[in-house]
């Protein structure tokens, strides 16, 4: 696992925003890790800004507290004497430019890459930029990593992107989508582009439909203000489920270049059929989870959690028909639902494959089992593909049984520990390595489909469906899909 | 696994040769079984027929040391009482019409099937036959169950089944091979035909190559006499690789009644390019094993066995590339394997796939590596599907590696047992399915095709080349196929 010098860069990584929640669970666990595995240049500093005056040692004292708090297995000293040698701190309120004069202290592009991540409210984005500027801090190398929600809408989208782009072209901006840093989300691209058997089974010829699940078994978990303004397509399908769908629906890229990929998913986004209030009610699902029980305990509905607006209209379940309308998936629906307080933590895509164009078996079997393919990407992280077998045994008709070929990764790549999707992204960052990031018009081309379907909900005044807290969402949804003959997997 | 009673007829099982090996080790043991599972009839009777004159108590006697040498489980005493209960015996000369006299006493074809399984050689099939026929005891609802080998060649065949078709029809006539009662074998038709991911992935624009290689551990095991006549191509090839050719290259059958399968395997079988003088040394090998090394212990060659001819050009090892000219298959060749003092006991086909058209990865593999299928039909029989995979880890390139979805029957299917090729055969043979038994016209251009071959071969005067045992047969037969790029799978 180790890497030579030369791939990885010295860098110069800031964390605005280094006492939050994503930074202390995720991201200085995550770059831990990555020092850990060899994977840091030498030099490479860590410098966490915050508007706390804390020294050098206090904040040390909190890295190595967030550390043993939230890497999972005992920590291994050398590597946490090294990761804190690297940590440095700057006290400084992120919108006064002069209180950033620090940095010149700490920060040298002249020898190390700066990498700026914003693990802040993004309303703060262009202040940041604008002190950086001020400072003289940013050069053409210079990089920003930025957090989502990069917005709630397509306006305010390109708000918080034109602050950003004002003093960073394009390439030196990388939009997060932790999904995209996923091991299996990756291994979705070798998966349709390394296997002949699925490189030519992918369009509307040979596949009936998808389906995208991403399944949350959390409710809101204290942040009901935050969340009751975005809701669950904010939330999570403009982002994460819509990034899942490009990569399953895009044509093949020309190689795999950062804007190769990207300009694939892009005409993916564009080709979304819209929803609006023609085809709204056909083609989603809202749902608002009630009070209900979860793995056999009782827990509040939405409406009845701390800090709740009894009166919201929040979704915090939706259910999509979404149709391509281009040359390879015309006919295909792809069907995607996410939802909190479901009856377990679970993400997958599945491929549902057509049906063989006849069925020799129909004697015993009136309808076959389709084909389908699973990538699970959370929990076990797998692949799996449903066949037909014959089941052994002397009976007179052959008696079919669908068996799963199943490859388990953890499984499979024992010796491999499975990398946190910010581990991953932080290291491209670091390395330079667009590809597992949002680029803005991806960003807007999907705030431009998932703004035309929230319009056409606020428009038809219907209130979010309840569905007890415990369950797949709403009866709706099973019909969304029932209407076109076809079921949710199970 | 219980079958009601409309199913299983009532049979009167007459067994021609009940003393021989193969009654002995196979069809005693697997009518017991089918006993076991309640799969034959109540008044279903096992009439033993030999030239010895034993009492009906001797004759049990001998069944119930049979069951207990070859069954491999303990004797259900319960199922062995019920078993025994079933046993009659006829002594008679096979070729003396007077002494099946006493076959009246015994078998009622006003109340059962009379199913004659000659397990004898095929040069008294005929005479059976006769004396069945003068005395009287041949319906049009009669069945015989013939065992191979059918003859050494074309003619002999015919001659054969001239014989016994002057007395039966060919609806009334089973001939056994038995890998068309092995479950994995049964399965193929399953995979091929009930799953879109292979139905629309089964032909020359998809599939590479196929391999089908049958590898006995074992040397001549004391019948070096016969062996020494038929060789390997006779032996193996004709009928079981022959066999299971046709089962993975033909096309969909109508439905799947014994003939219209059958109509299909003889399609391919027409469809097979002829190997002559012009083209034998190009896509044929020939081995006979020397002395060498199985699992460490040192065994002899063949020509060192007991009663060897040590002047005996008899192969004992076969590699053809056996291309089959229709729409399907054009461009595709089938290679073929089967020898003796082979490293392991191994059979299976092995589907490769063609490569995706464009390597998005060319630049960490100039050649990735294909899908594959492979069916195992033993040991541990079972499907497994080769695709390649991301290996987890945070490498700046992605790291591709082959995996492979696995499906054991042993494993999947653990409430079941795997039933016996033979149990199945004889079942079928008692219903009256004649779907997994080969029709005369198959016997015939199988014949037709391998006399070809052979013939070539005698006329070339080339000696088999020599291969110690325990290694995979002679060099040349890696030469056969990688002078067309491709290698043995291992």
């Amino acid at each position: 696992m180790g890497r030579t010098a030369p791939e990885t860069k010295a860098c110069d990584f800031v964390l605005f925003g280094t006492k939050g929640d994503l930074a202390r669970r995720k991201l200085l666990p995550s770059l831990y890790q990555l020092d850990k595995a060899d994977l840091l240049h030498a030099d490479t500093q860590i410098i966490g800004v915050a508007k706390d005056q804390f020294t050098r040692e206090e904040f040390v004292g909190k890295v190595t507290e967030s550390l043993k708090t939230f890497v999972k297995e005992p920590l291994d000293s050398k590597t946490l004497e090294r990761f804190l040698a690297r940590c440095h701190y700057i006290g400084a309120n992120f919108t006064e430019a002069s209180e950033y004069a620090a940095f010149h202290e700490v920060v040298d592009q002249s020898k190390r890459v700066m990498v700026n991540y914003f693990a802040t409210p993004p309303a703060i984005f262009g202040d940041i930029c604008r002190c950086l500027h001020e400072q003289d801090l940013i050069t053409s190398e210079t990089r920003v990593v930025l957090e989502k929600p990069i917005g709630s809408d397509l306006a305010s989208s390109k708000v918080i992107n034109d602050q950003v782009s004002a003093y960073f072209s394009e390439k030196q901006v990388y939009r997060i989508d932790h999904y995209l840093g996923k091991e299996t989300v990756q291994n979705l691209i070798a998966l349709r582009f390394a296997n002949s058997i699925f490189a030519s089974k992918w369009d509307n010829r040979t596949v009936d439909h998808v389906q995208i699940t991403v399944a949350e078994e959390v409710g809101i978990e204290g942040r009901w203000g935050y969340f009751d303004k975005a809701g669950q397509m904010r939330d999570m399908i403009q982002n994460h489920l819509v990034q899942v769908l490009t990569l399953v629906a895009m044509d093949p890229p020309v190689n795999l270049d950062a804007d190769s990929v990207r300009d694939e998913k892009v005409k993916v986004l564009k080709s979304l059929r819209p929803i609006t209030m023609d085809n709204v009610f056909e083609n989603t699902v809202r749902g608002q989870y009630s009070a209900g029980f979860l793995k056999g305990s009782p827990v509040p509905g939405y409406l009845e959690e701390e800090g709740a607006n009894v009166n919201s209209n929040t979704e915090t379940f939706v259910a999509l028909r979404v149709d391509i309308d281009n040359w390879r998936w015309a006919g295909v629906p792809f069907y995607l639902r996410s939802g909190k307080r479901m009856p377990v933590k679970s993400s997958e895509i599945v491929i549902y494959f057509k049906n063989p164009p006849h069925n020799l078996y129909r004697d015993s079997y009136r309808n076959l089992p389709p084909n389908k393919l699973t990538i699970r990407l959370q929990p076990h992280e797998g692949v799996e593909i449903q066949m037909m077998n014959k089941v052994p045994g002397l009976e007179p008709k052959q008696r079919l049984q669908t068996t799963k070929l199943d490859l388990s990764f953890s499984d499979t790549f024992k010796t491999e520990r499975i990398a946190d999707a910010y581990e991953r992204l932080l290291l491209e960052a670091m390395t330079g390595n667009q590809a597992l990031f949002v680029r803005r018009d991806e960003v807007e081309q999907s705030w431009t489909w998932v703004d035309g379907i929230i319009q056409a909900w606020e428009q038809s005044g219907e209130k979010p469906k309840a569905y007890p807290a415990g369950t797949w969402g709403p009866v709706a949804s099973v019909a969304l899909i029932t209407k076109d003959g076809r079921s949710w997997d199970e």
